[in-house]
């Protein structure tokens, strides 16, 4: 029992979505302000500093029961967030699993907690195909992951994932798959900045997508301000784009916080831009639960990608409005 | 780790159905005396009486080790049976997810803890298509919950239900499908009394299906009966029927209870049927564990649903009789 | 939480296969050395020296986050591995649920904790069709098992599974599916060993495949010398088989072991025959962590099964060689 710890969040929230002569009321227990899990980690002292860890984390959808979809055809999650299991030490953490690319942690230069569907920048990078992304396309399997300690301020990590064991039956290897990243942090007082490089395989003969981002943050005590932009490289021009986005965070009272961001993602190619503006108050009950308020504003010039939440489709031009009221509670 | 409790029911029991020239040996592990499952709870105090809460729990199959049927097509469980978190006080507790609905806790006015499968009563609600059943079809998906406290005696709970993410693709939200519910209950001494109403969206264009109960039981000390009467009436005759329950539970010597119970379904519109006749000798060996037996004779008129346990089909106009002996164990 | 002990292994391994012109790099986390697995188990004292027991444990892939393949159709695995609840006492210990076969444990009398993919007797056993296998096919669901204590060095097992539930519609009891199986052990001081019968019901109208199992141990103190020998006999010829293995573990130092053992598969009726050699070194960090380095060379006749590890079929006559270098974590 003491070698195991059990932890997760539960957050379910009501939502309203309108644009486009829509309208729709529905409940999200995805986690819109943090996604929804159960996890179970824990760590053992090896001696001499070394120490061996492991996380298993299942993501779950509190308003329906149901496990995450996006399975490999013909399984089933188990632990869809994370599983892993590792060594580490002061030269930091080495482990082998499903892990987080260093894409997912850009999620601390966005407003919102970087939430996937309703801050400014989380849904805009899953419409403009980044891996650099909160949420599961930042997931990888079969990944080897090294994260260093924190060096005076700096940080780093690399991670290769080997992508064979997306085909369920195990067969042939698919070359050209495979993938690799690395992220660089620096913090040092209120400033912190982060760097990410994604290479992505996708298919043999193809050539491997290439992602950069760059984001920054300030905090000024009463506000913080943080920054981001970044790109994708594809083999076709279609899949080039851009992504920016600013936002602030203001404290209110102790216990308060306003959120509110924009941002931007510029697709090449083809007139077939995003923008989205969210606006968020986060009530902390105490620090685990939190009320939240959030208001997102999505347009798509020409294309039209499923709305945030309940990712209904829109007609090309028009914007959708979605409203989330719901609680978060960490355990 | 001190923020969640794991707790949970294994069950399993040999069965034996006999009827119609038909009989069949099979284990069954979804729980008789109460439902196989495994879950995870928690509360969070957050001052000024206050507390957060939460609850997960899957069910499961002993018997086989797979999850609880009935995943939304494309979908498996995570966690089948709940999935919520709320706010708790002295004003009573609200909750967002997946939940009960008042209809579950009828089953306290049936014997054998309302034995979905085995009890008089369990599986008659199920073969009249009731919402107001000791099962799956009182767990509410994407649904808002109110329990009132105890109020000397008195409670009060309503559930409202979003039913719009059974659609798994989340798309357009079909109308008419939401649902709510409202439960009374009265205890006082030895008696205690549940008036139950369920209103039940069927889609666009269809009358809601409302179906109404009402229990009551009486605790002599040496004989606990009980008694039920519920009605479910849908836009179609063919979905209107009628269906009462009689029991008593008698204890013998400190740990053990002798159950008896008789119920009936009444079908409108057509001469189809069914009552069913269960026995039961439960022996507590401890508080969390507990042996049985019970045999079940179900009688159908007309139709041929499942039998209960191994939902063999019989022909119209037979009867089936299953034993099971099993064993109870809470954790 | 007093009630339910938490516990599993996470295992995830690099592995390298070559052979008949084709190599590949894969991850493998369904557990190289030990099954990657989470679990809840627990026991109740009940008096009088008896005891409730369960136990719900789940395989998982550390290196994809999903569940065991192998569900029943339709359905998912909740605890793929174990799912049972029985009783005990200084009589023995009674389950009921899905269970081990007596098969189960002759791993203990092959190398690697019998690694059922990469020692030389493991995989083998499934490419022979056996239920004494270190893996799933002995794994029962619905199973009644009962398990002597020791006594004075003897020990005995039986389970009967009634194979019913194996149809996910649990409609009409296939007829003859059943299975049963003995278990039989001795150890005294360096020495052990075991015998098992399996008896397995293949269908209404077929004959029951018969299996059978001798296996012994002797430590030597600097070597533990192992072997077994098993046969299968099917209805048709071309079923029977038999299967040997020889085995030598060697301490190195205190924490450390090099492992080395060869298997041979004589498939009867055809000219089919199989080899396997396997050889390890496991050098445990702590009693729960190690790590572990290992190479298996498979060959086969004339068909051509999987490969063990990554499961490329090779061509016939050709001979397969398998790395995998990992670690395994017991928490």
């Amino acid at each position: 029992q003491s070698n195991v710890t059990i932890y997760g969040v539960v957050d379910a929230a009501m939502t309203r979505t309108t644009g486009g002569g829509y309208n729709q009321t529905a409940m999200d227990g995805r986690g819109i302000l943090q996604g929804s899990r159960l996890g179970f980690r824990g760590t053992e002292d090896l001696g001499n500093g070394l120490k061996a860890l492991f996380q298993l984390e299942q993501g779950l959808n509190v308003d329906t029961g149901t496990a995450p979809p996006g399975a490999p055809a013909g399984e089933s999650w188990a632990f869809q967030r994370q599983a892993w299991v590792g060594l580490g030490g002061a030269w930091g953490t080495l482990g082998l699993g499903r892990q987080y690319a260093p894409g997912y942690a850009t999620a601390r230069f966005d407003i919102l907690e970087g939430s996937g569907l309703y801050s400014a920048r989380g849904w805009l990078t899953s419409v403009g195909g980044y891996t650099i992304n909160p949420g599961s396309p930042a997931r990888w399997s079969n990944s080897v992951r090294y994260m260093s300690p924190d060096l005076s301020g700096f940080s780093f990590e690399g991670i290769y994932s080997n992508y064979n064991n997306e085909d369920p039956a195990r067969t042939r290897h698919p070359s050209g798959d495979d993938r690799w990243a690395m992220g660089f942090g620096y913090a040092k007082g209120p400033g912190e900045i982060g760097v990410v490089y994604h290479n992505v395989g996708v298919g043999a003969g193809v050539e491997d997508t290439r992602e950069f981002f760059i984001g920054g943050s300030w905090d000024f005590g009463f506000l913080k301000a943080m920054a981001t932009w970044q790109r994708k490289d594809a083999e076709v021009r279609s899949g080039d784009n851009r992504l920016w986005s600013v936002g602030v965070v203001v404290p209110v009272l102790t216990s308060s916080a306003f959120h509110l961001g924009y941002a931007s993602l510029d697709v090449k190619g083809r007139d077939n831009d995003s923008n989205s503006l969210s606006t968020g108050f986060v009530h902390n009950l105490s620090k685990r639960t939190a009320l939240y308020a959030i208001l997102n504003r999505m347009h798509h010039d020409d294309l039209a990608p499923n709305l945030s939440g309940i990712e209904q489709p829109i007609q090309p031009g028009e914007t959708a409005s979605t409203w989330a009221l719901g609680v978060r509670h960490k355990f």
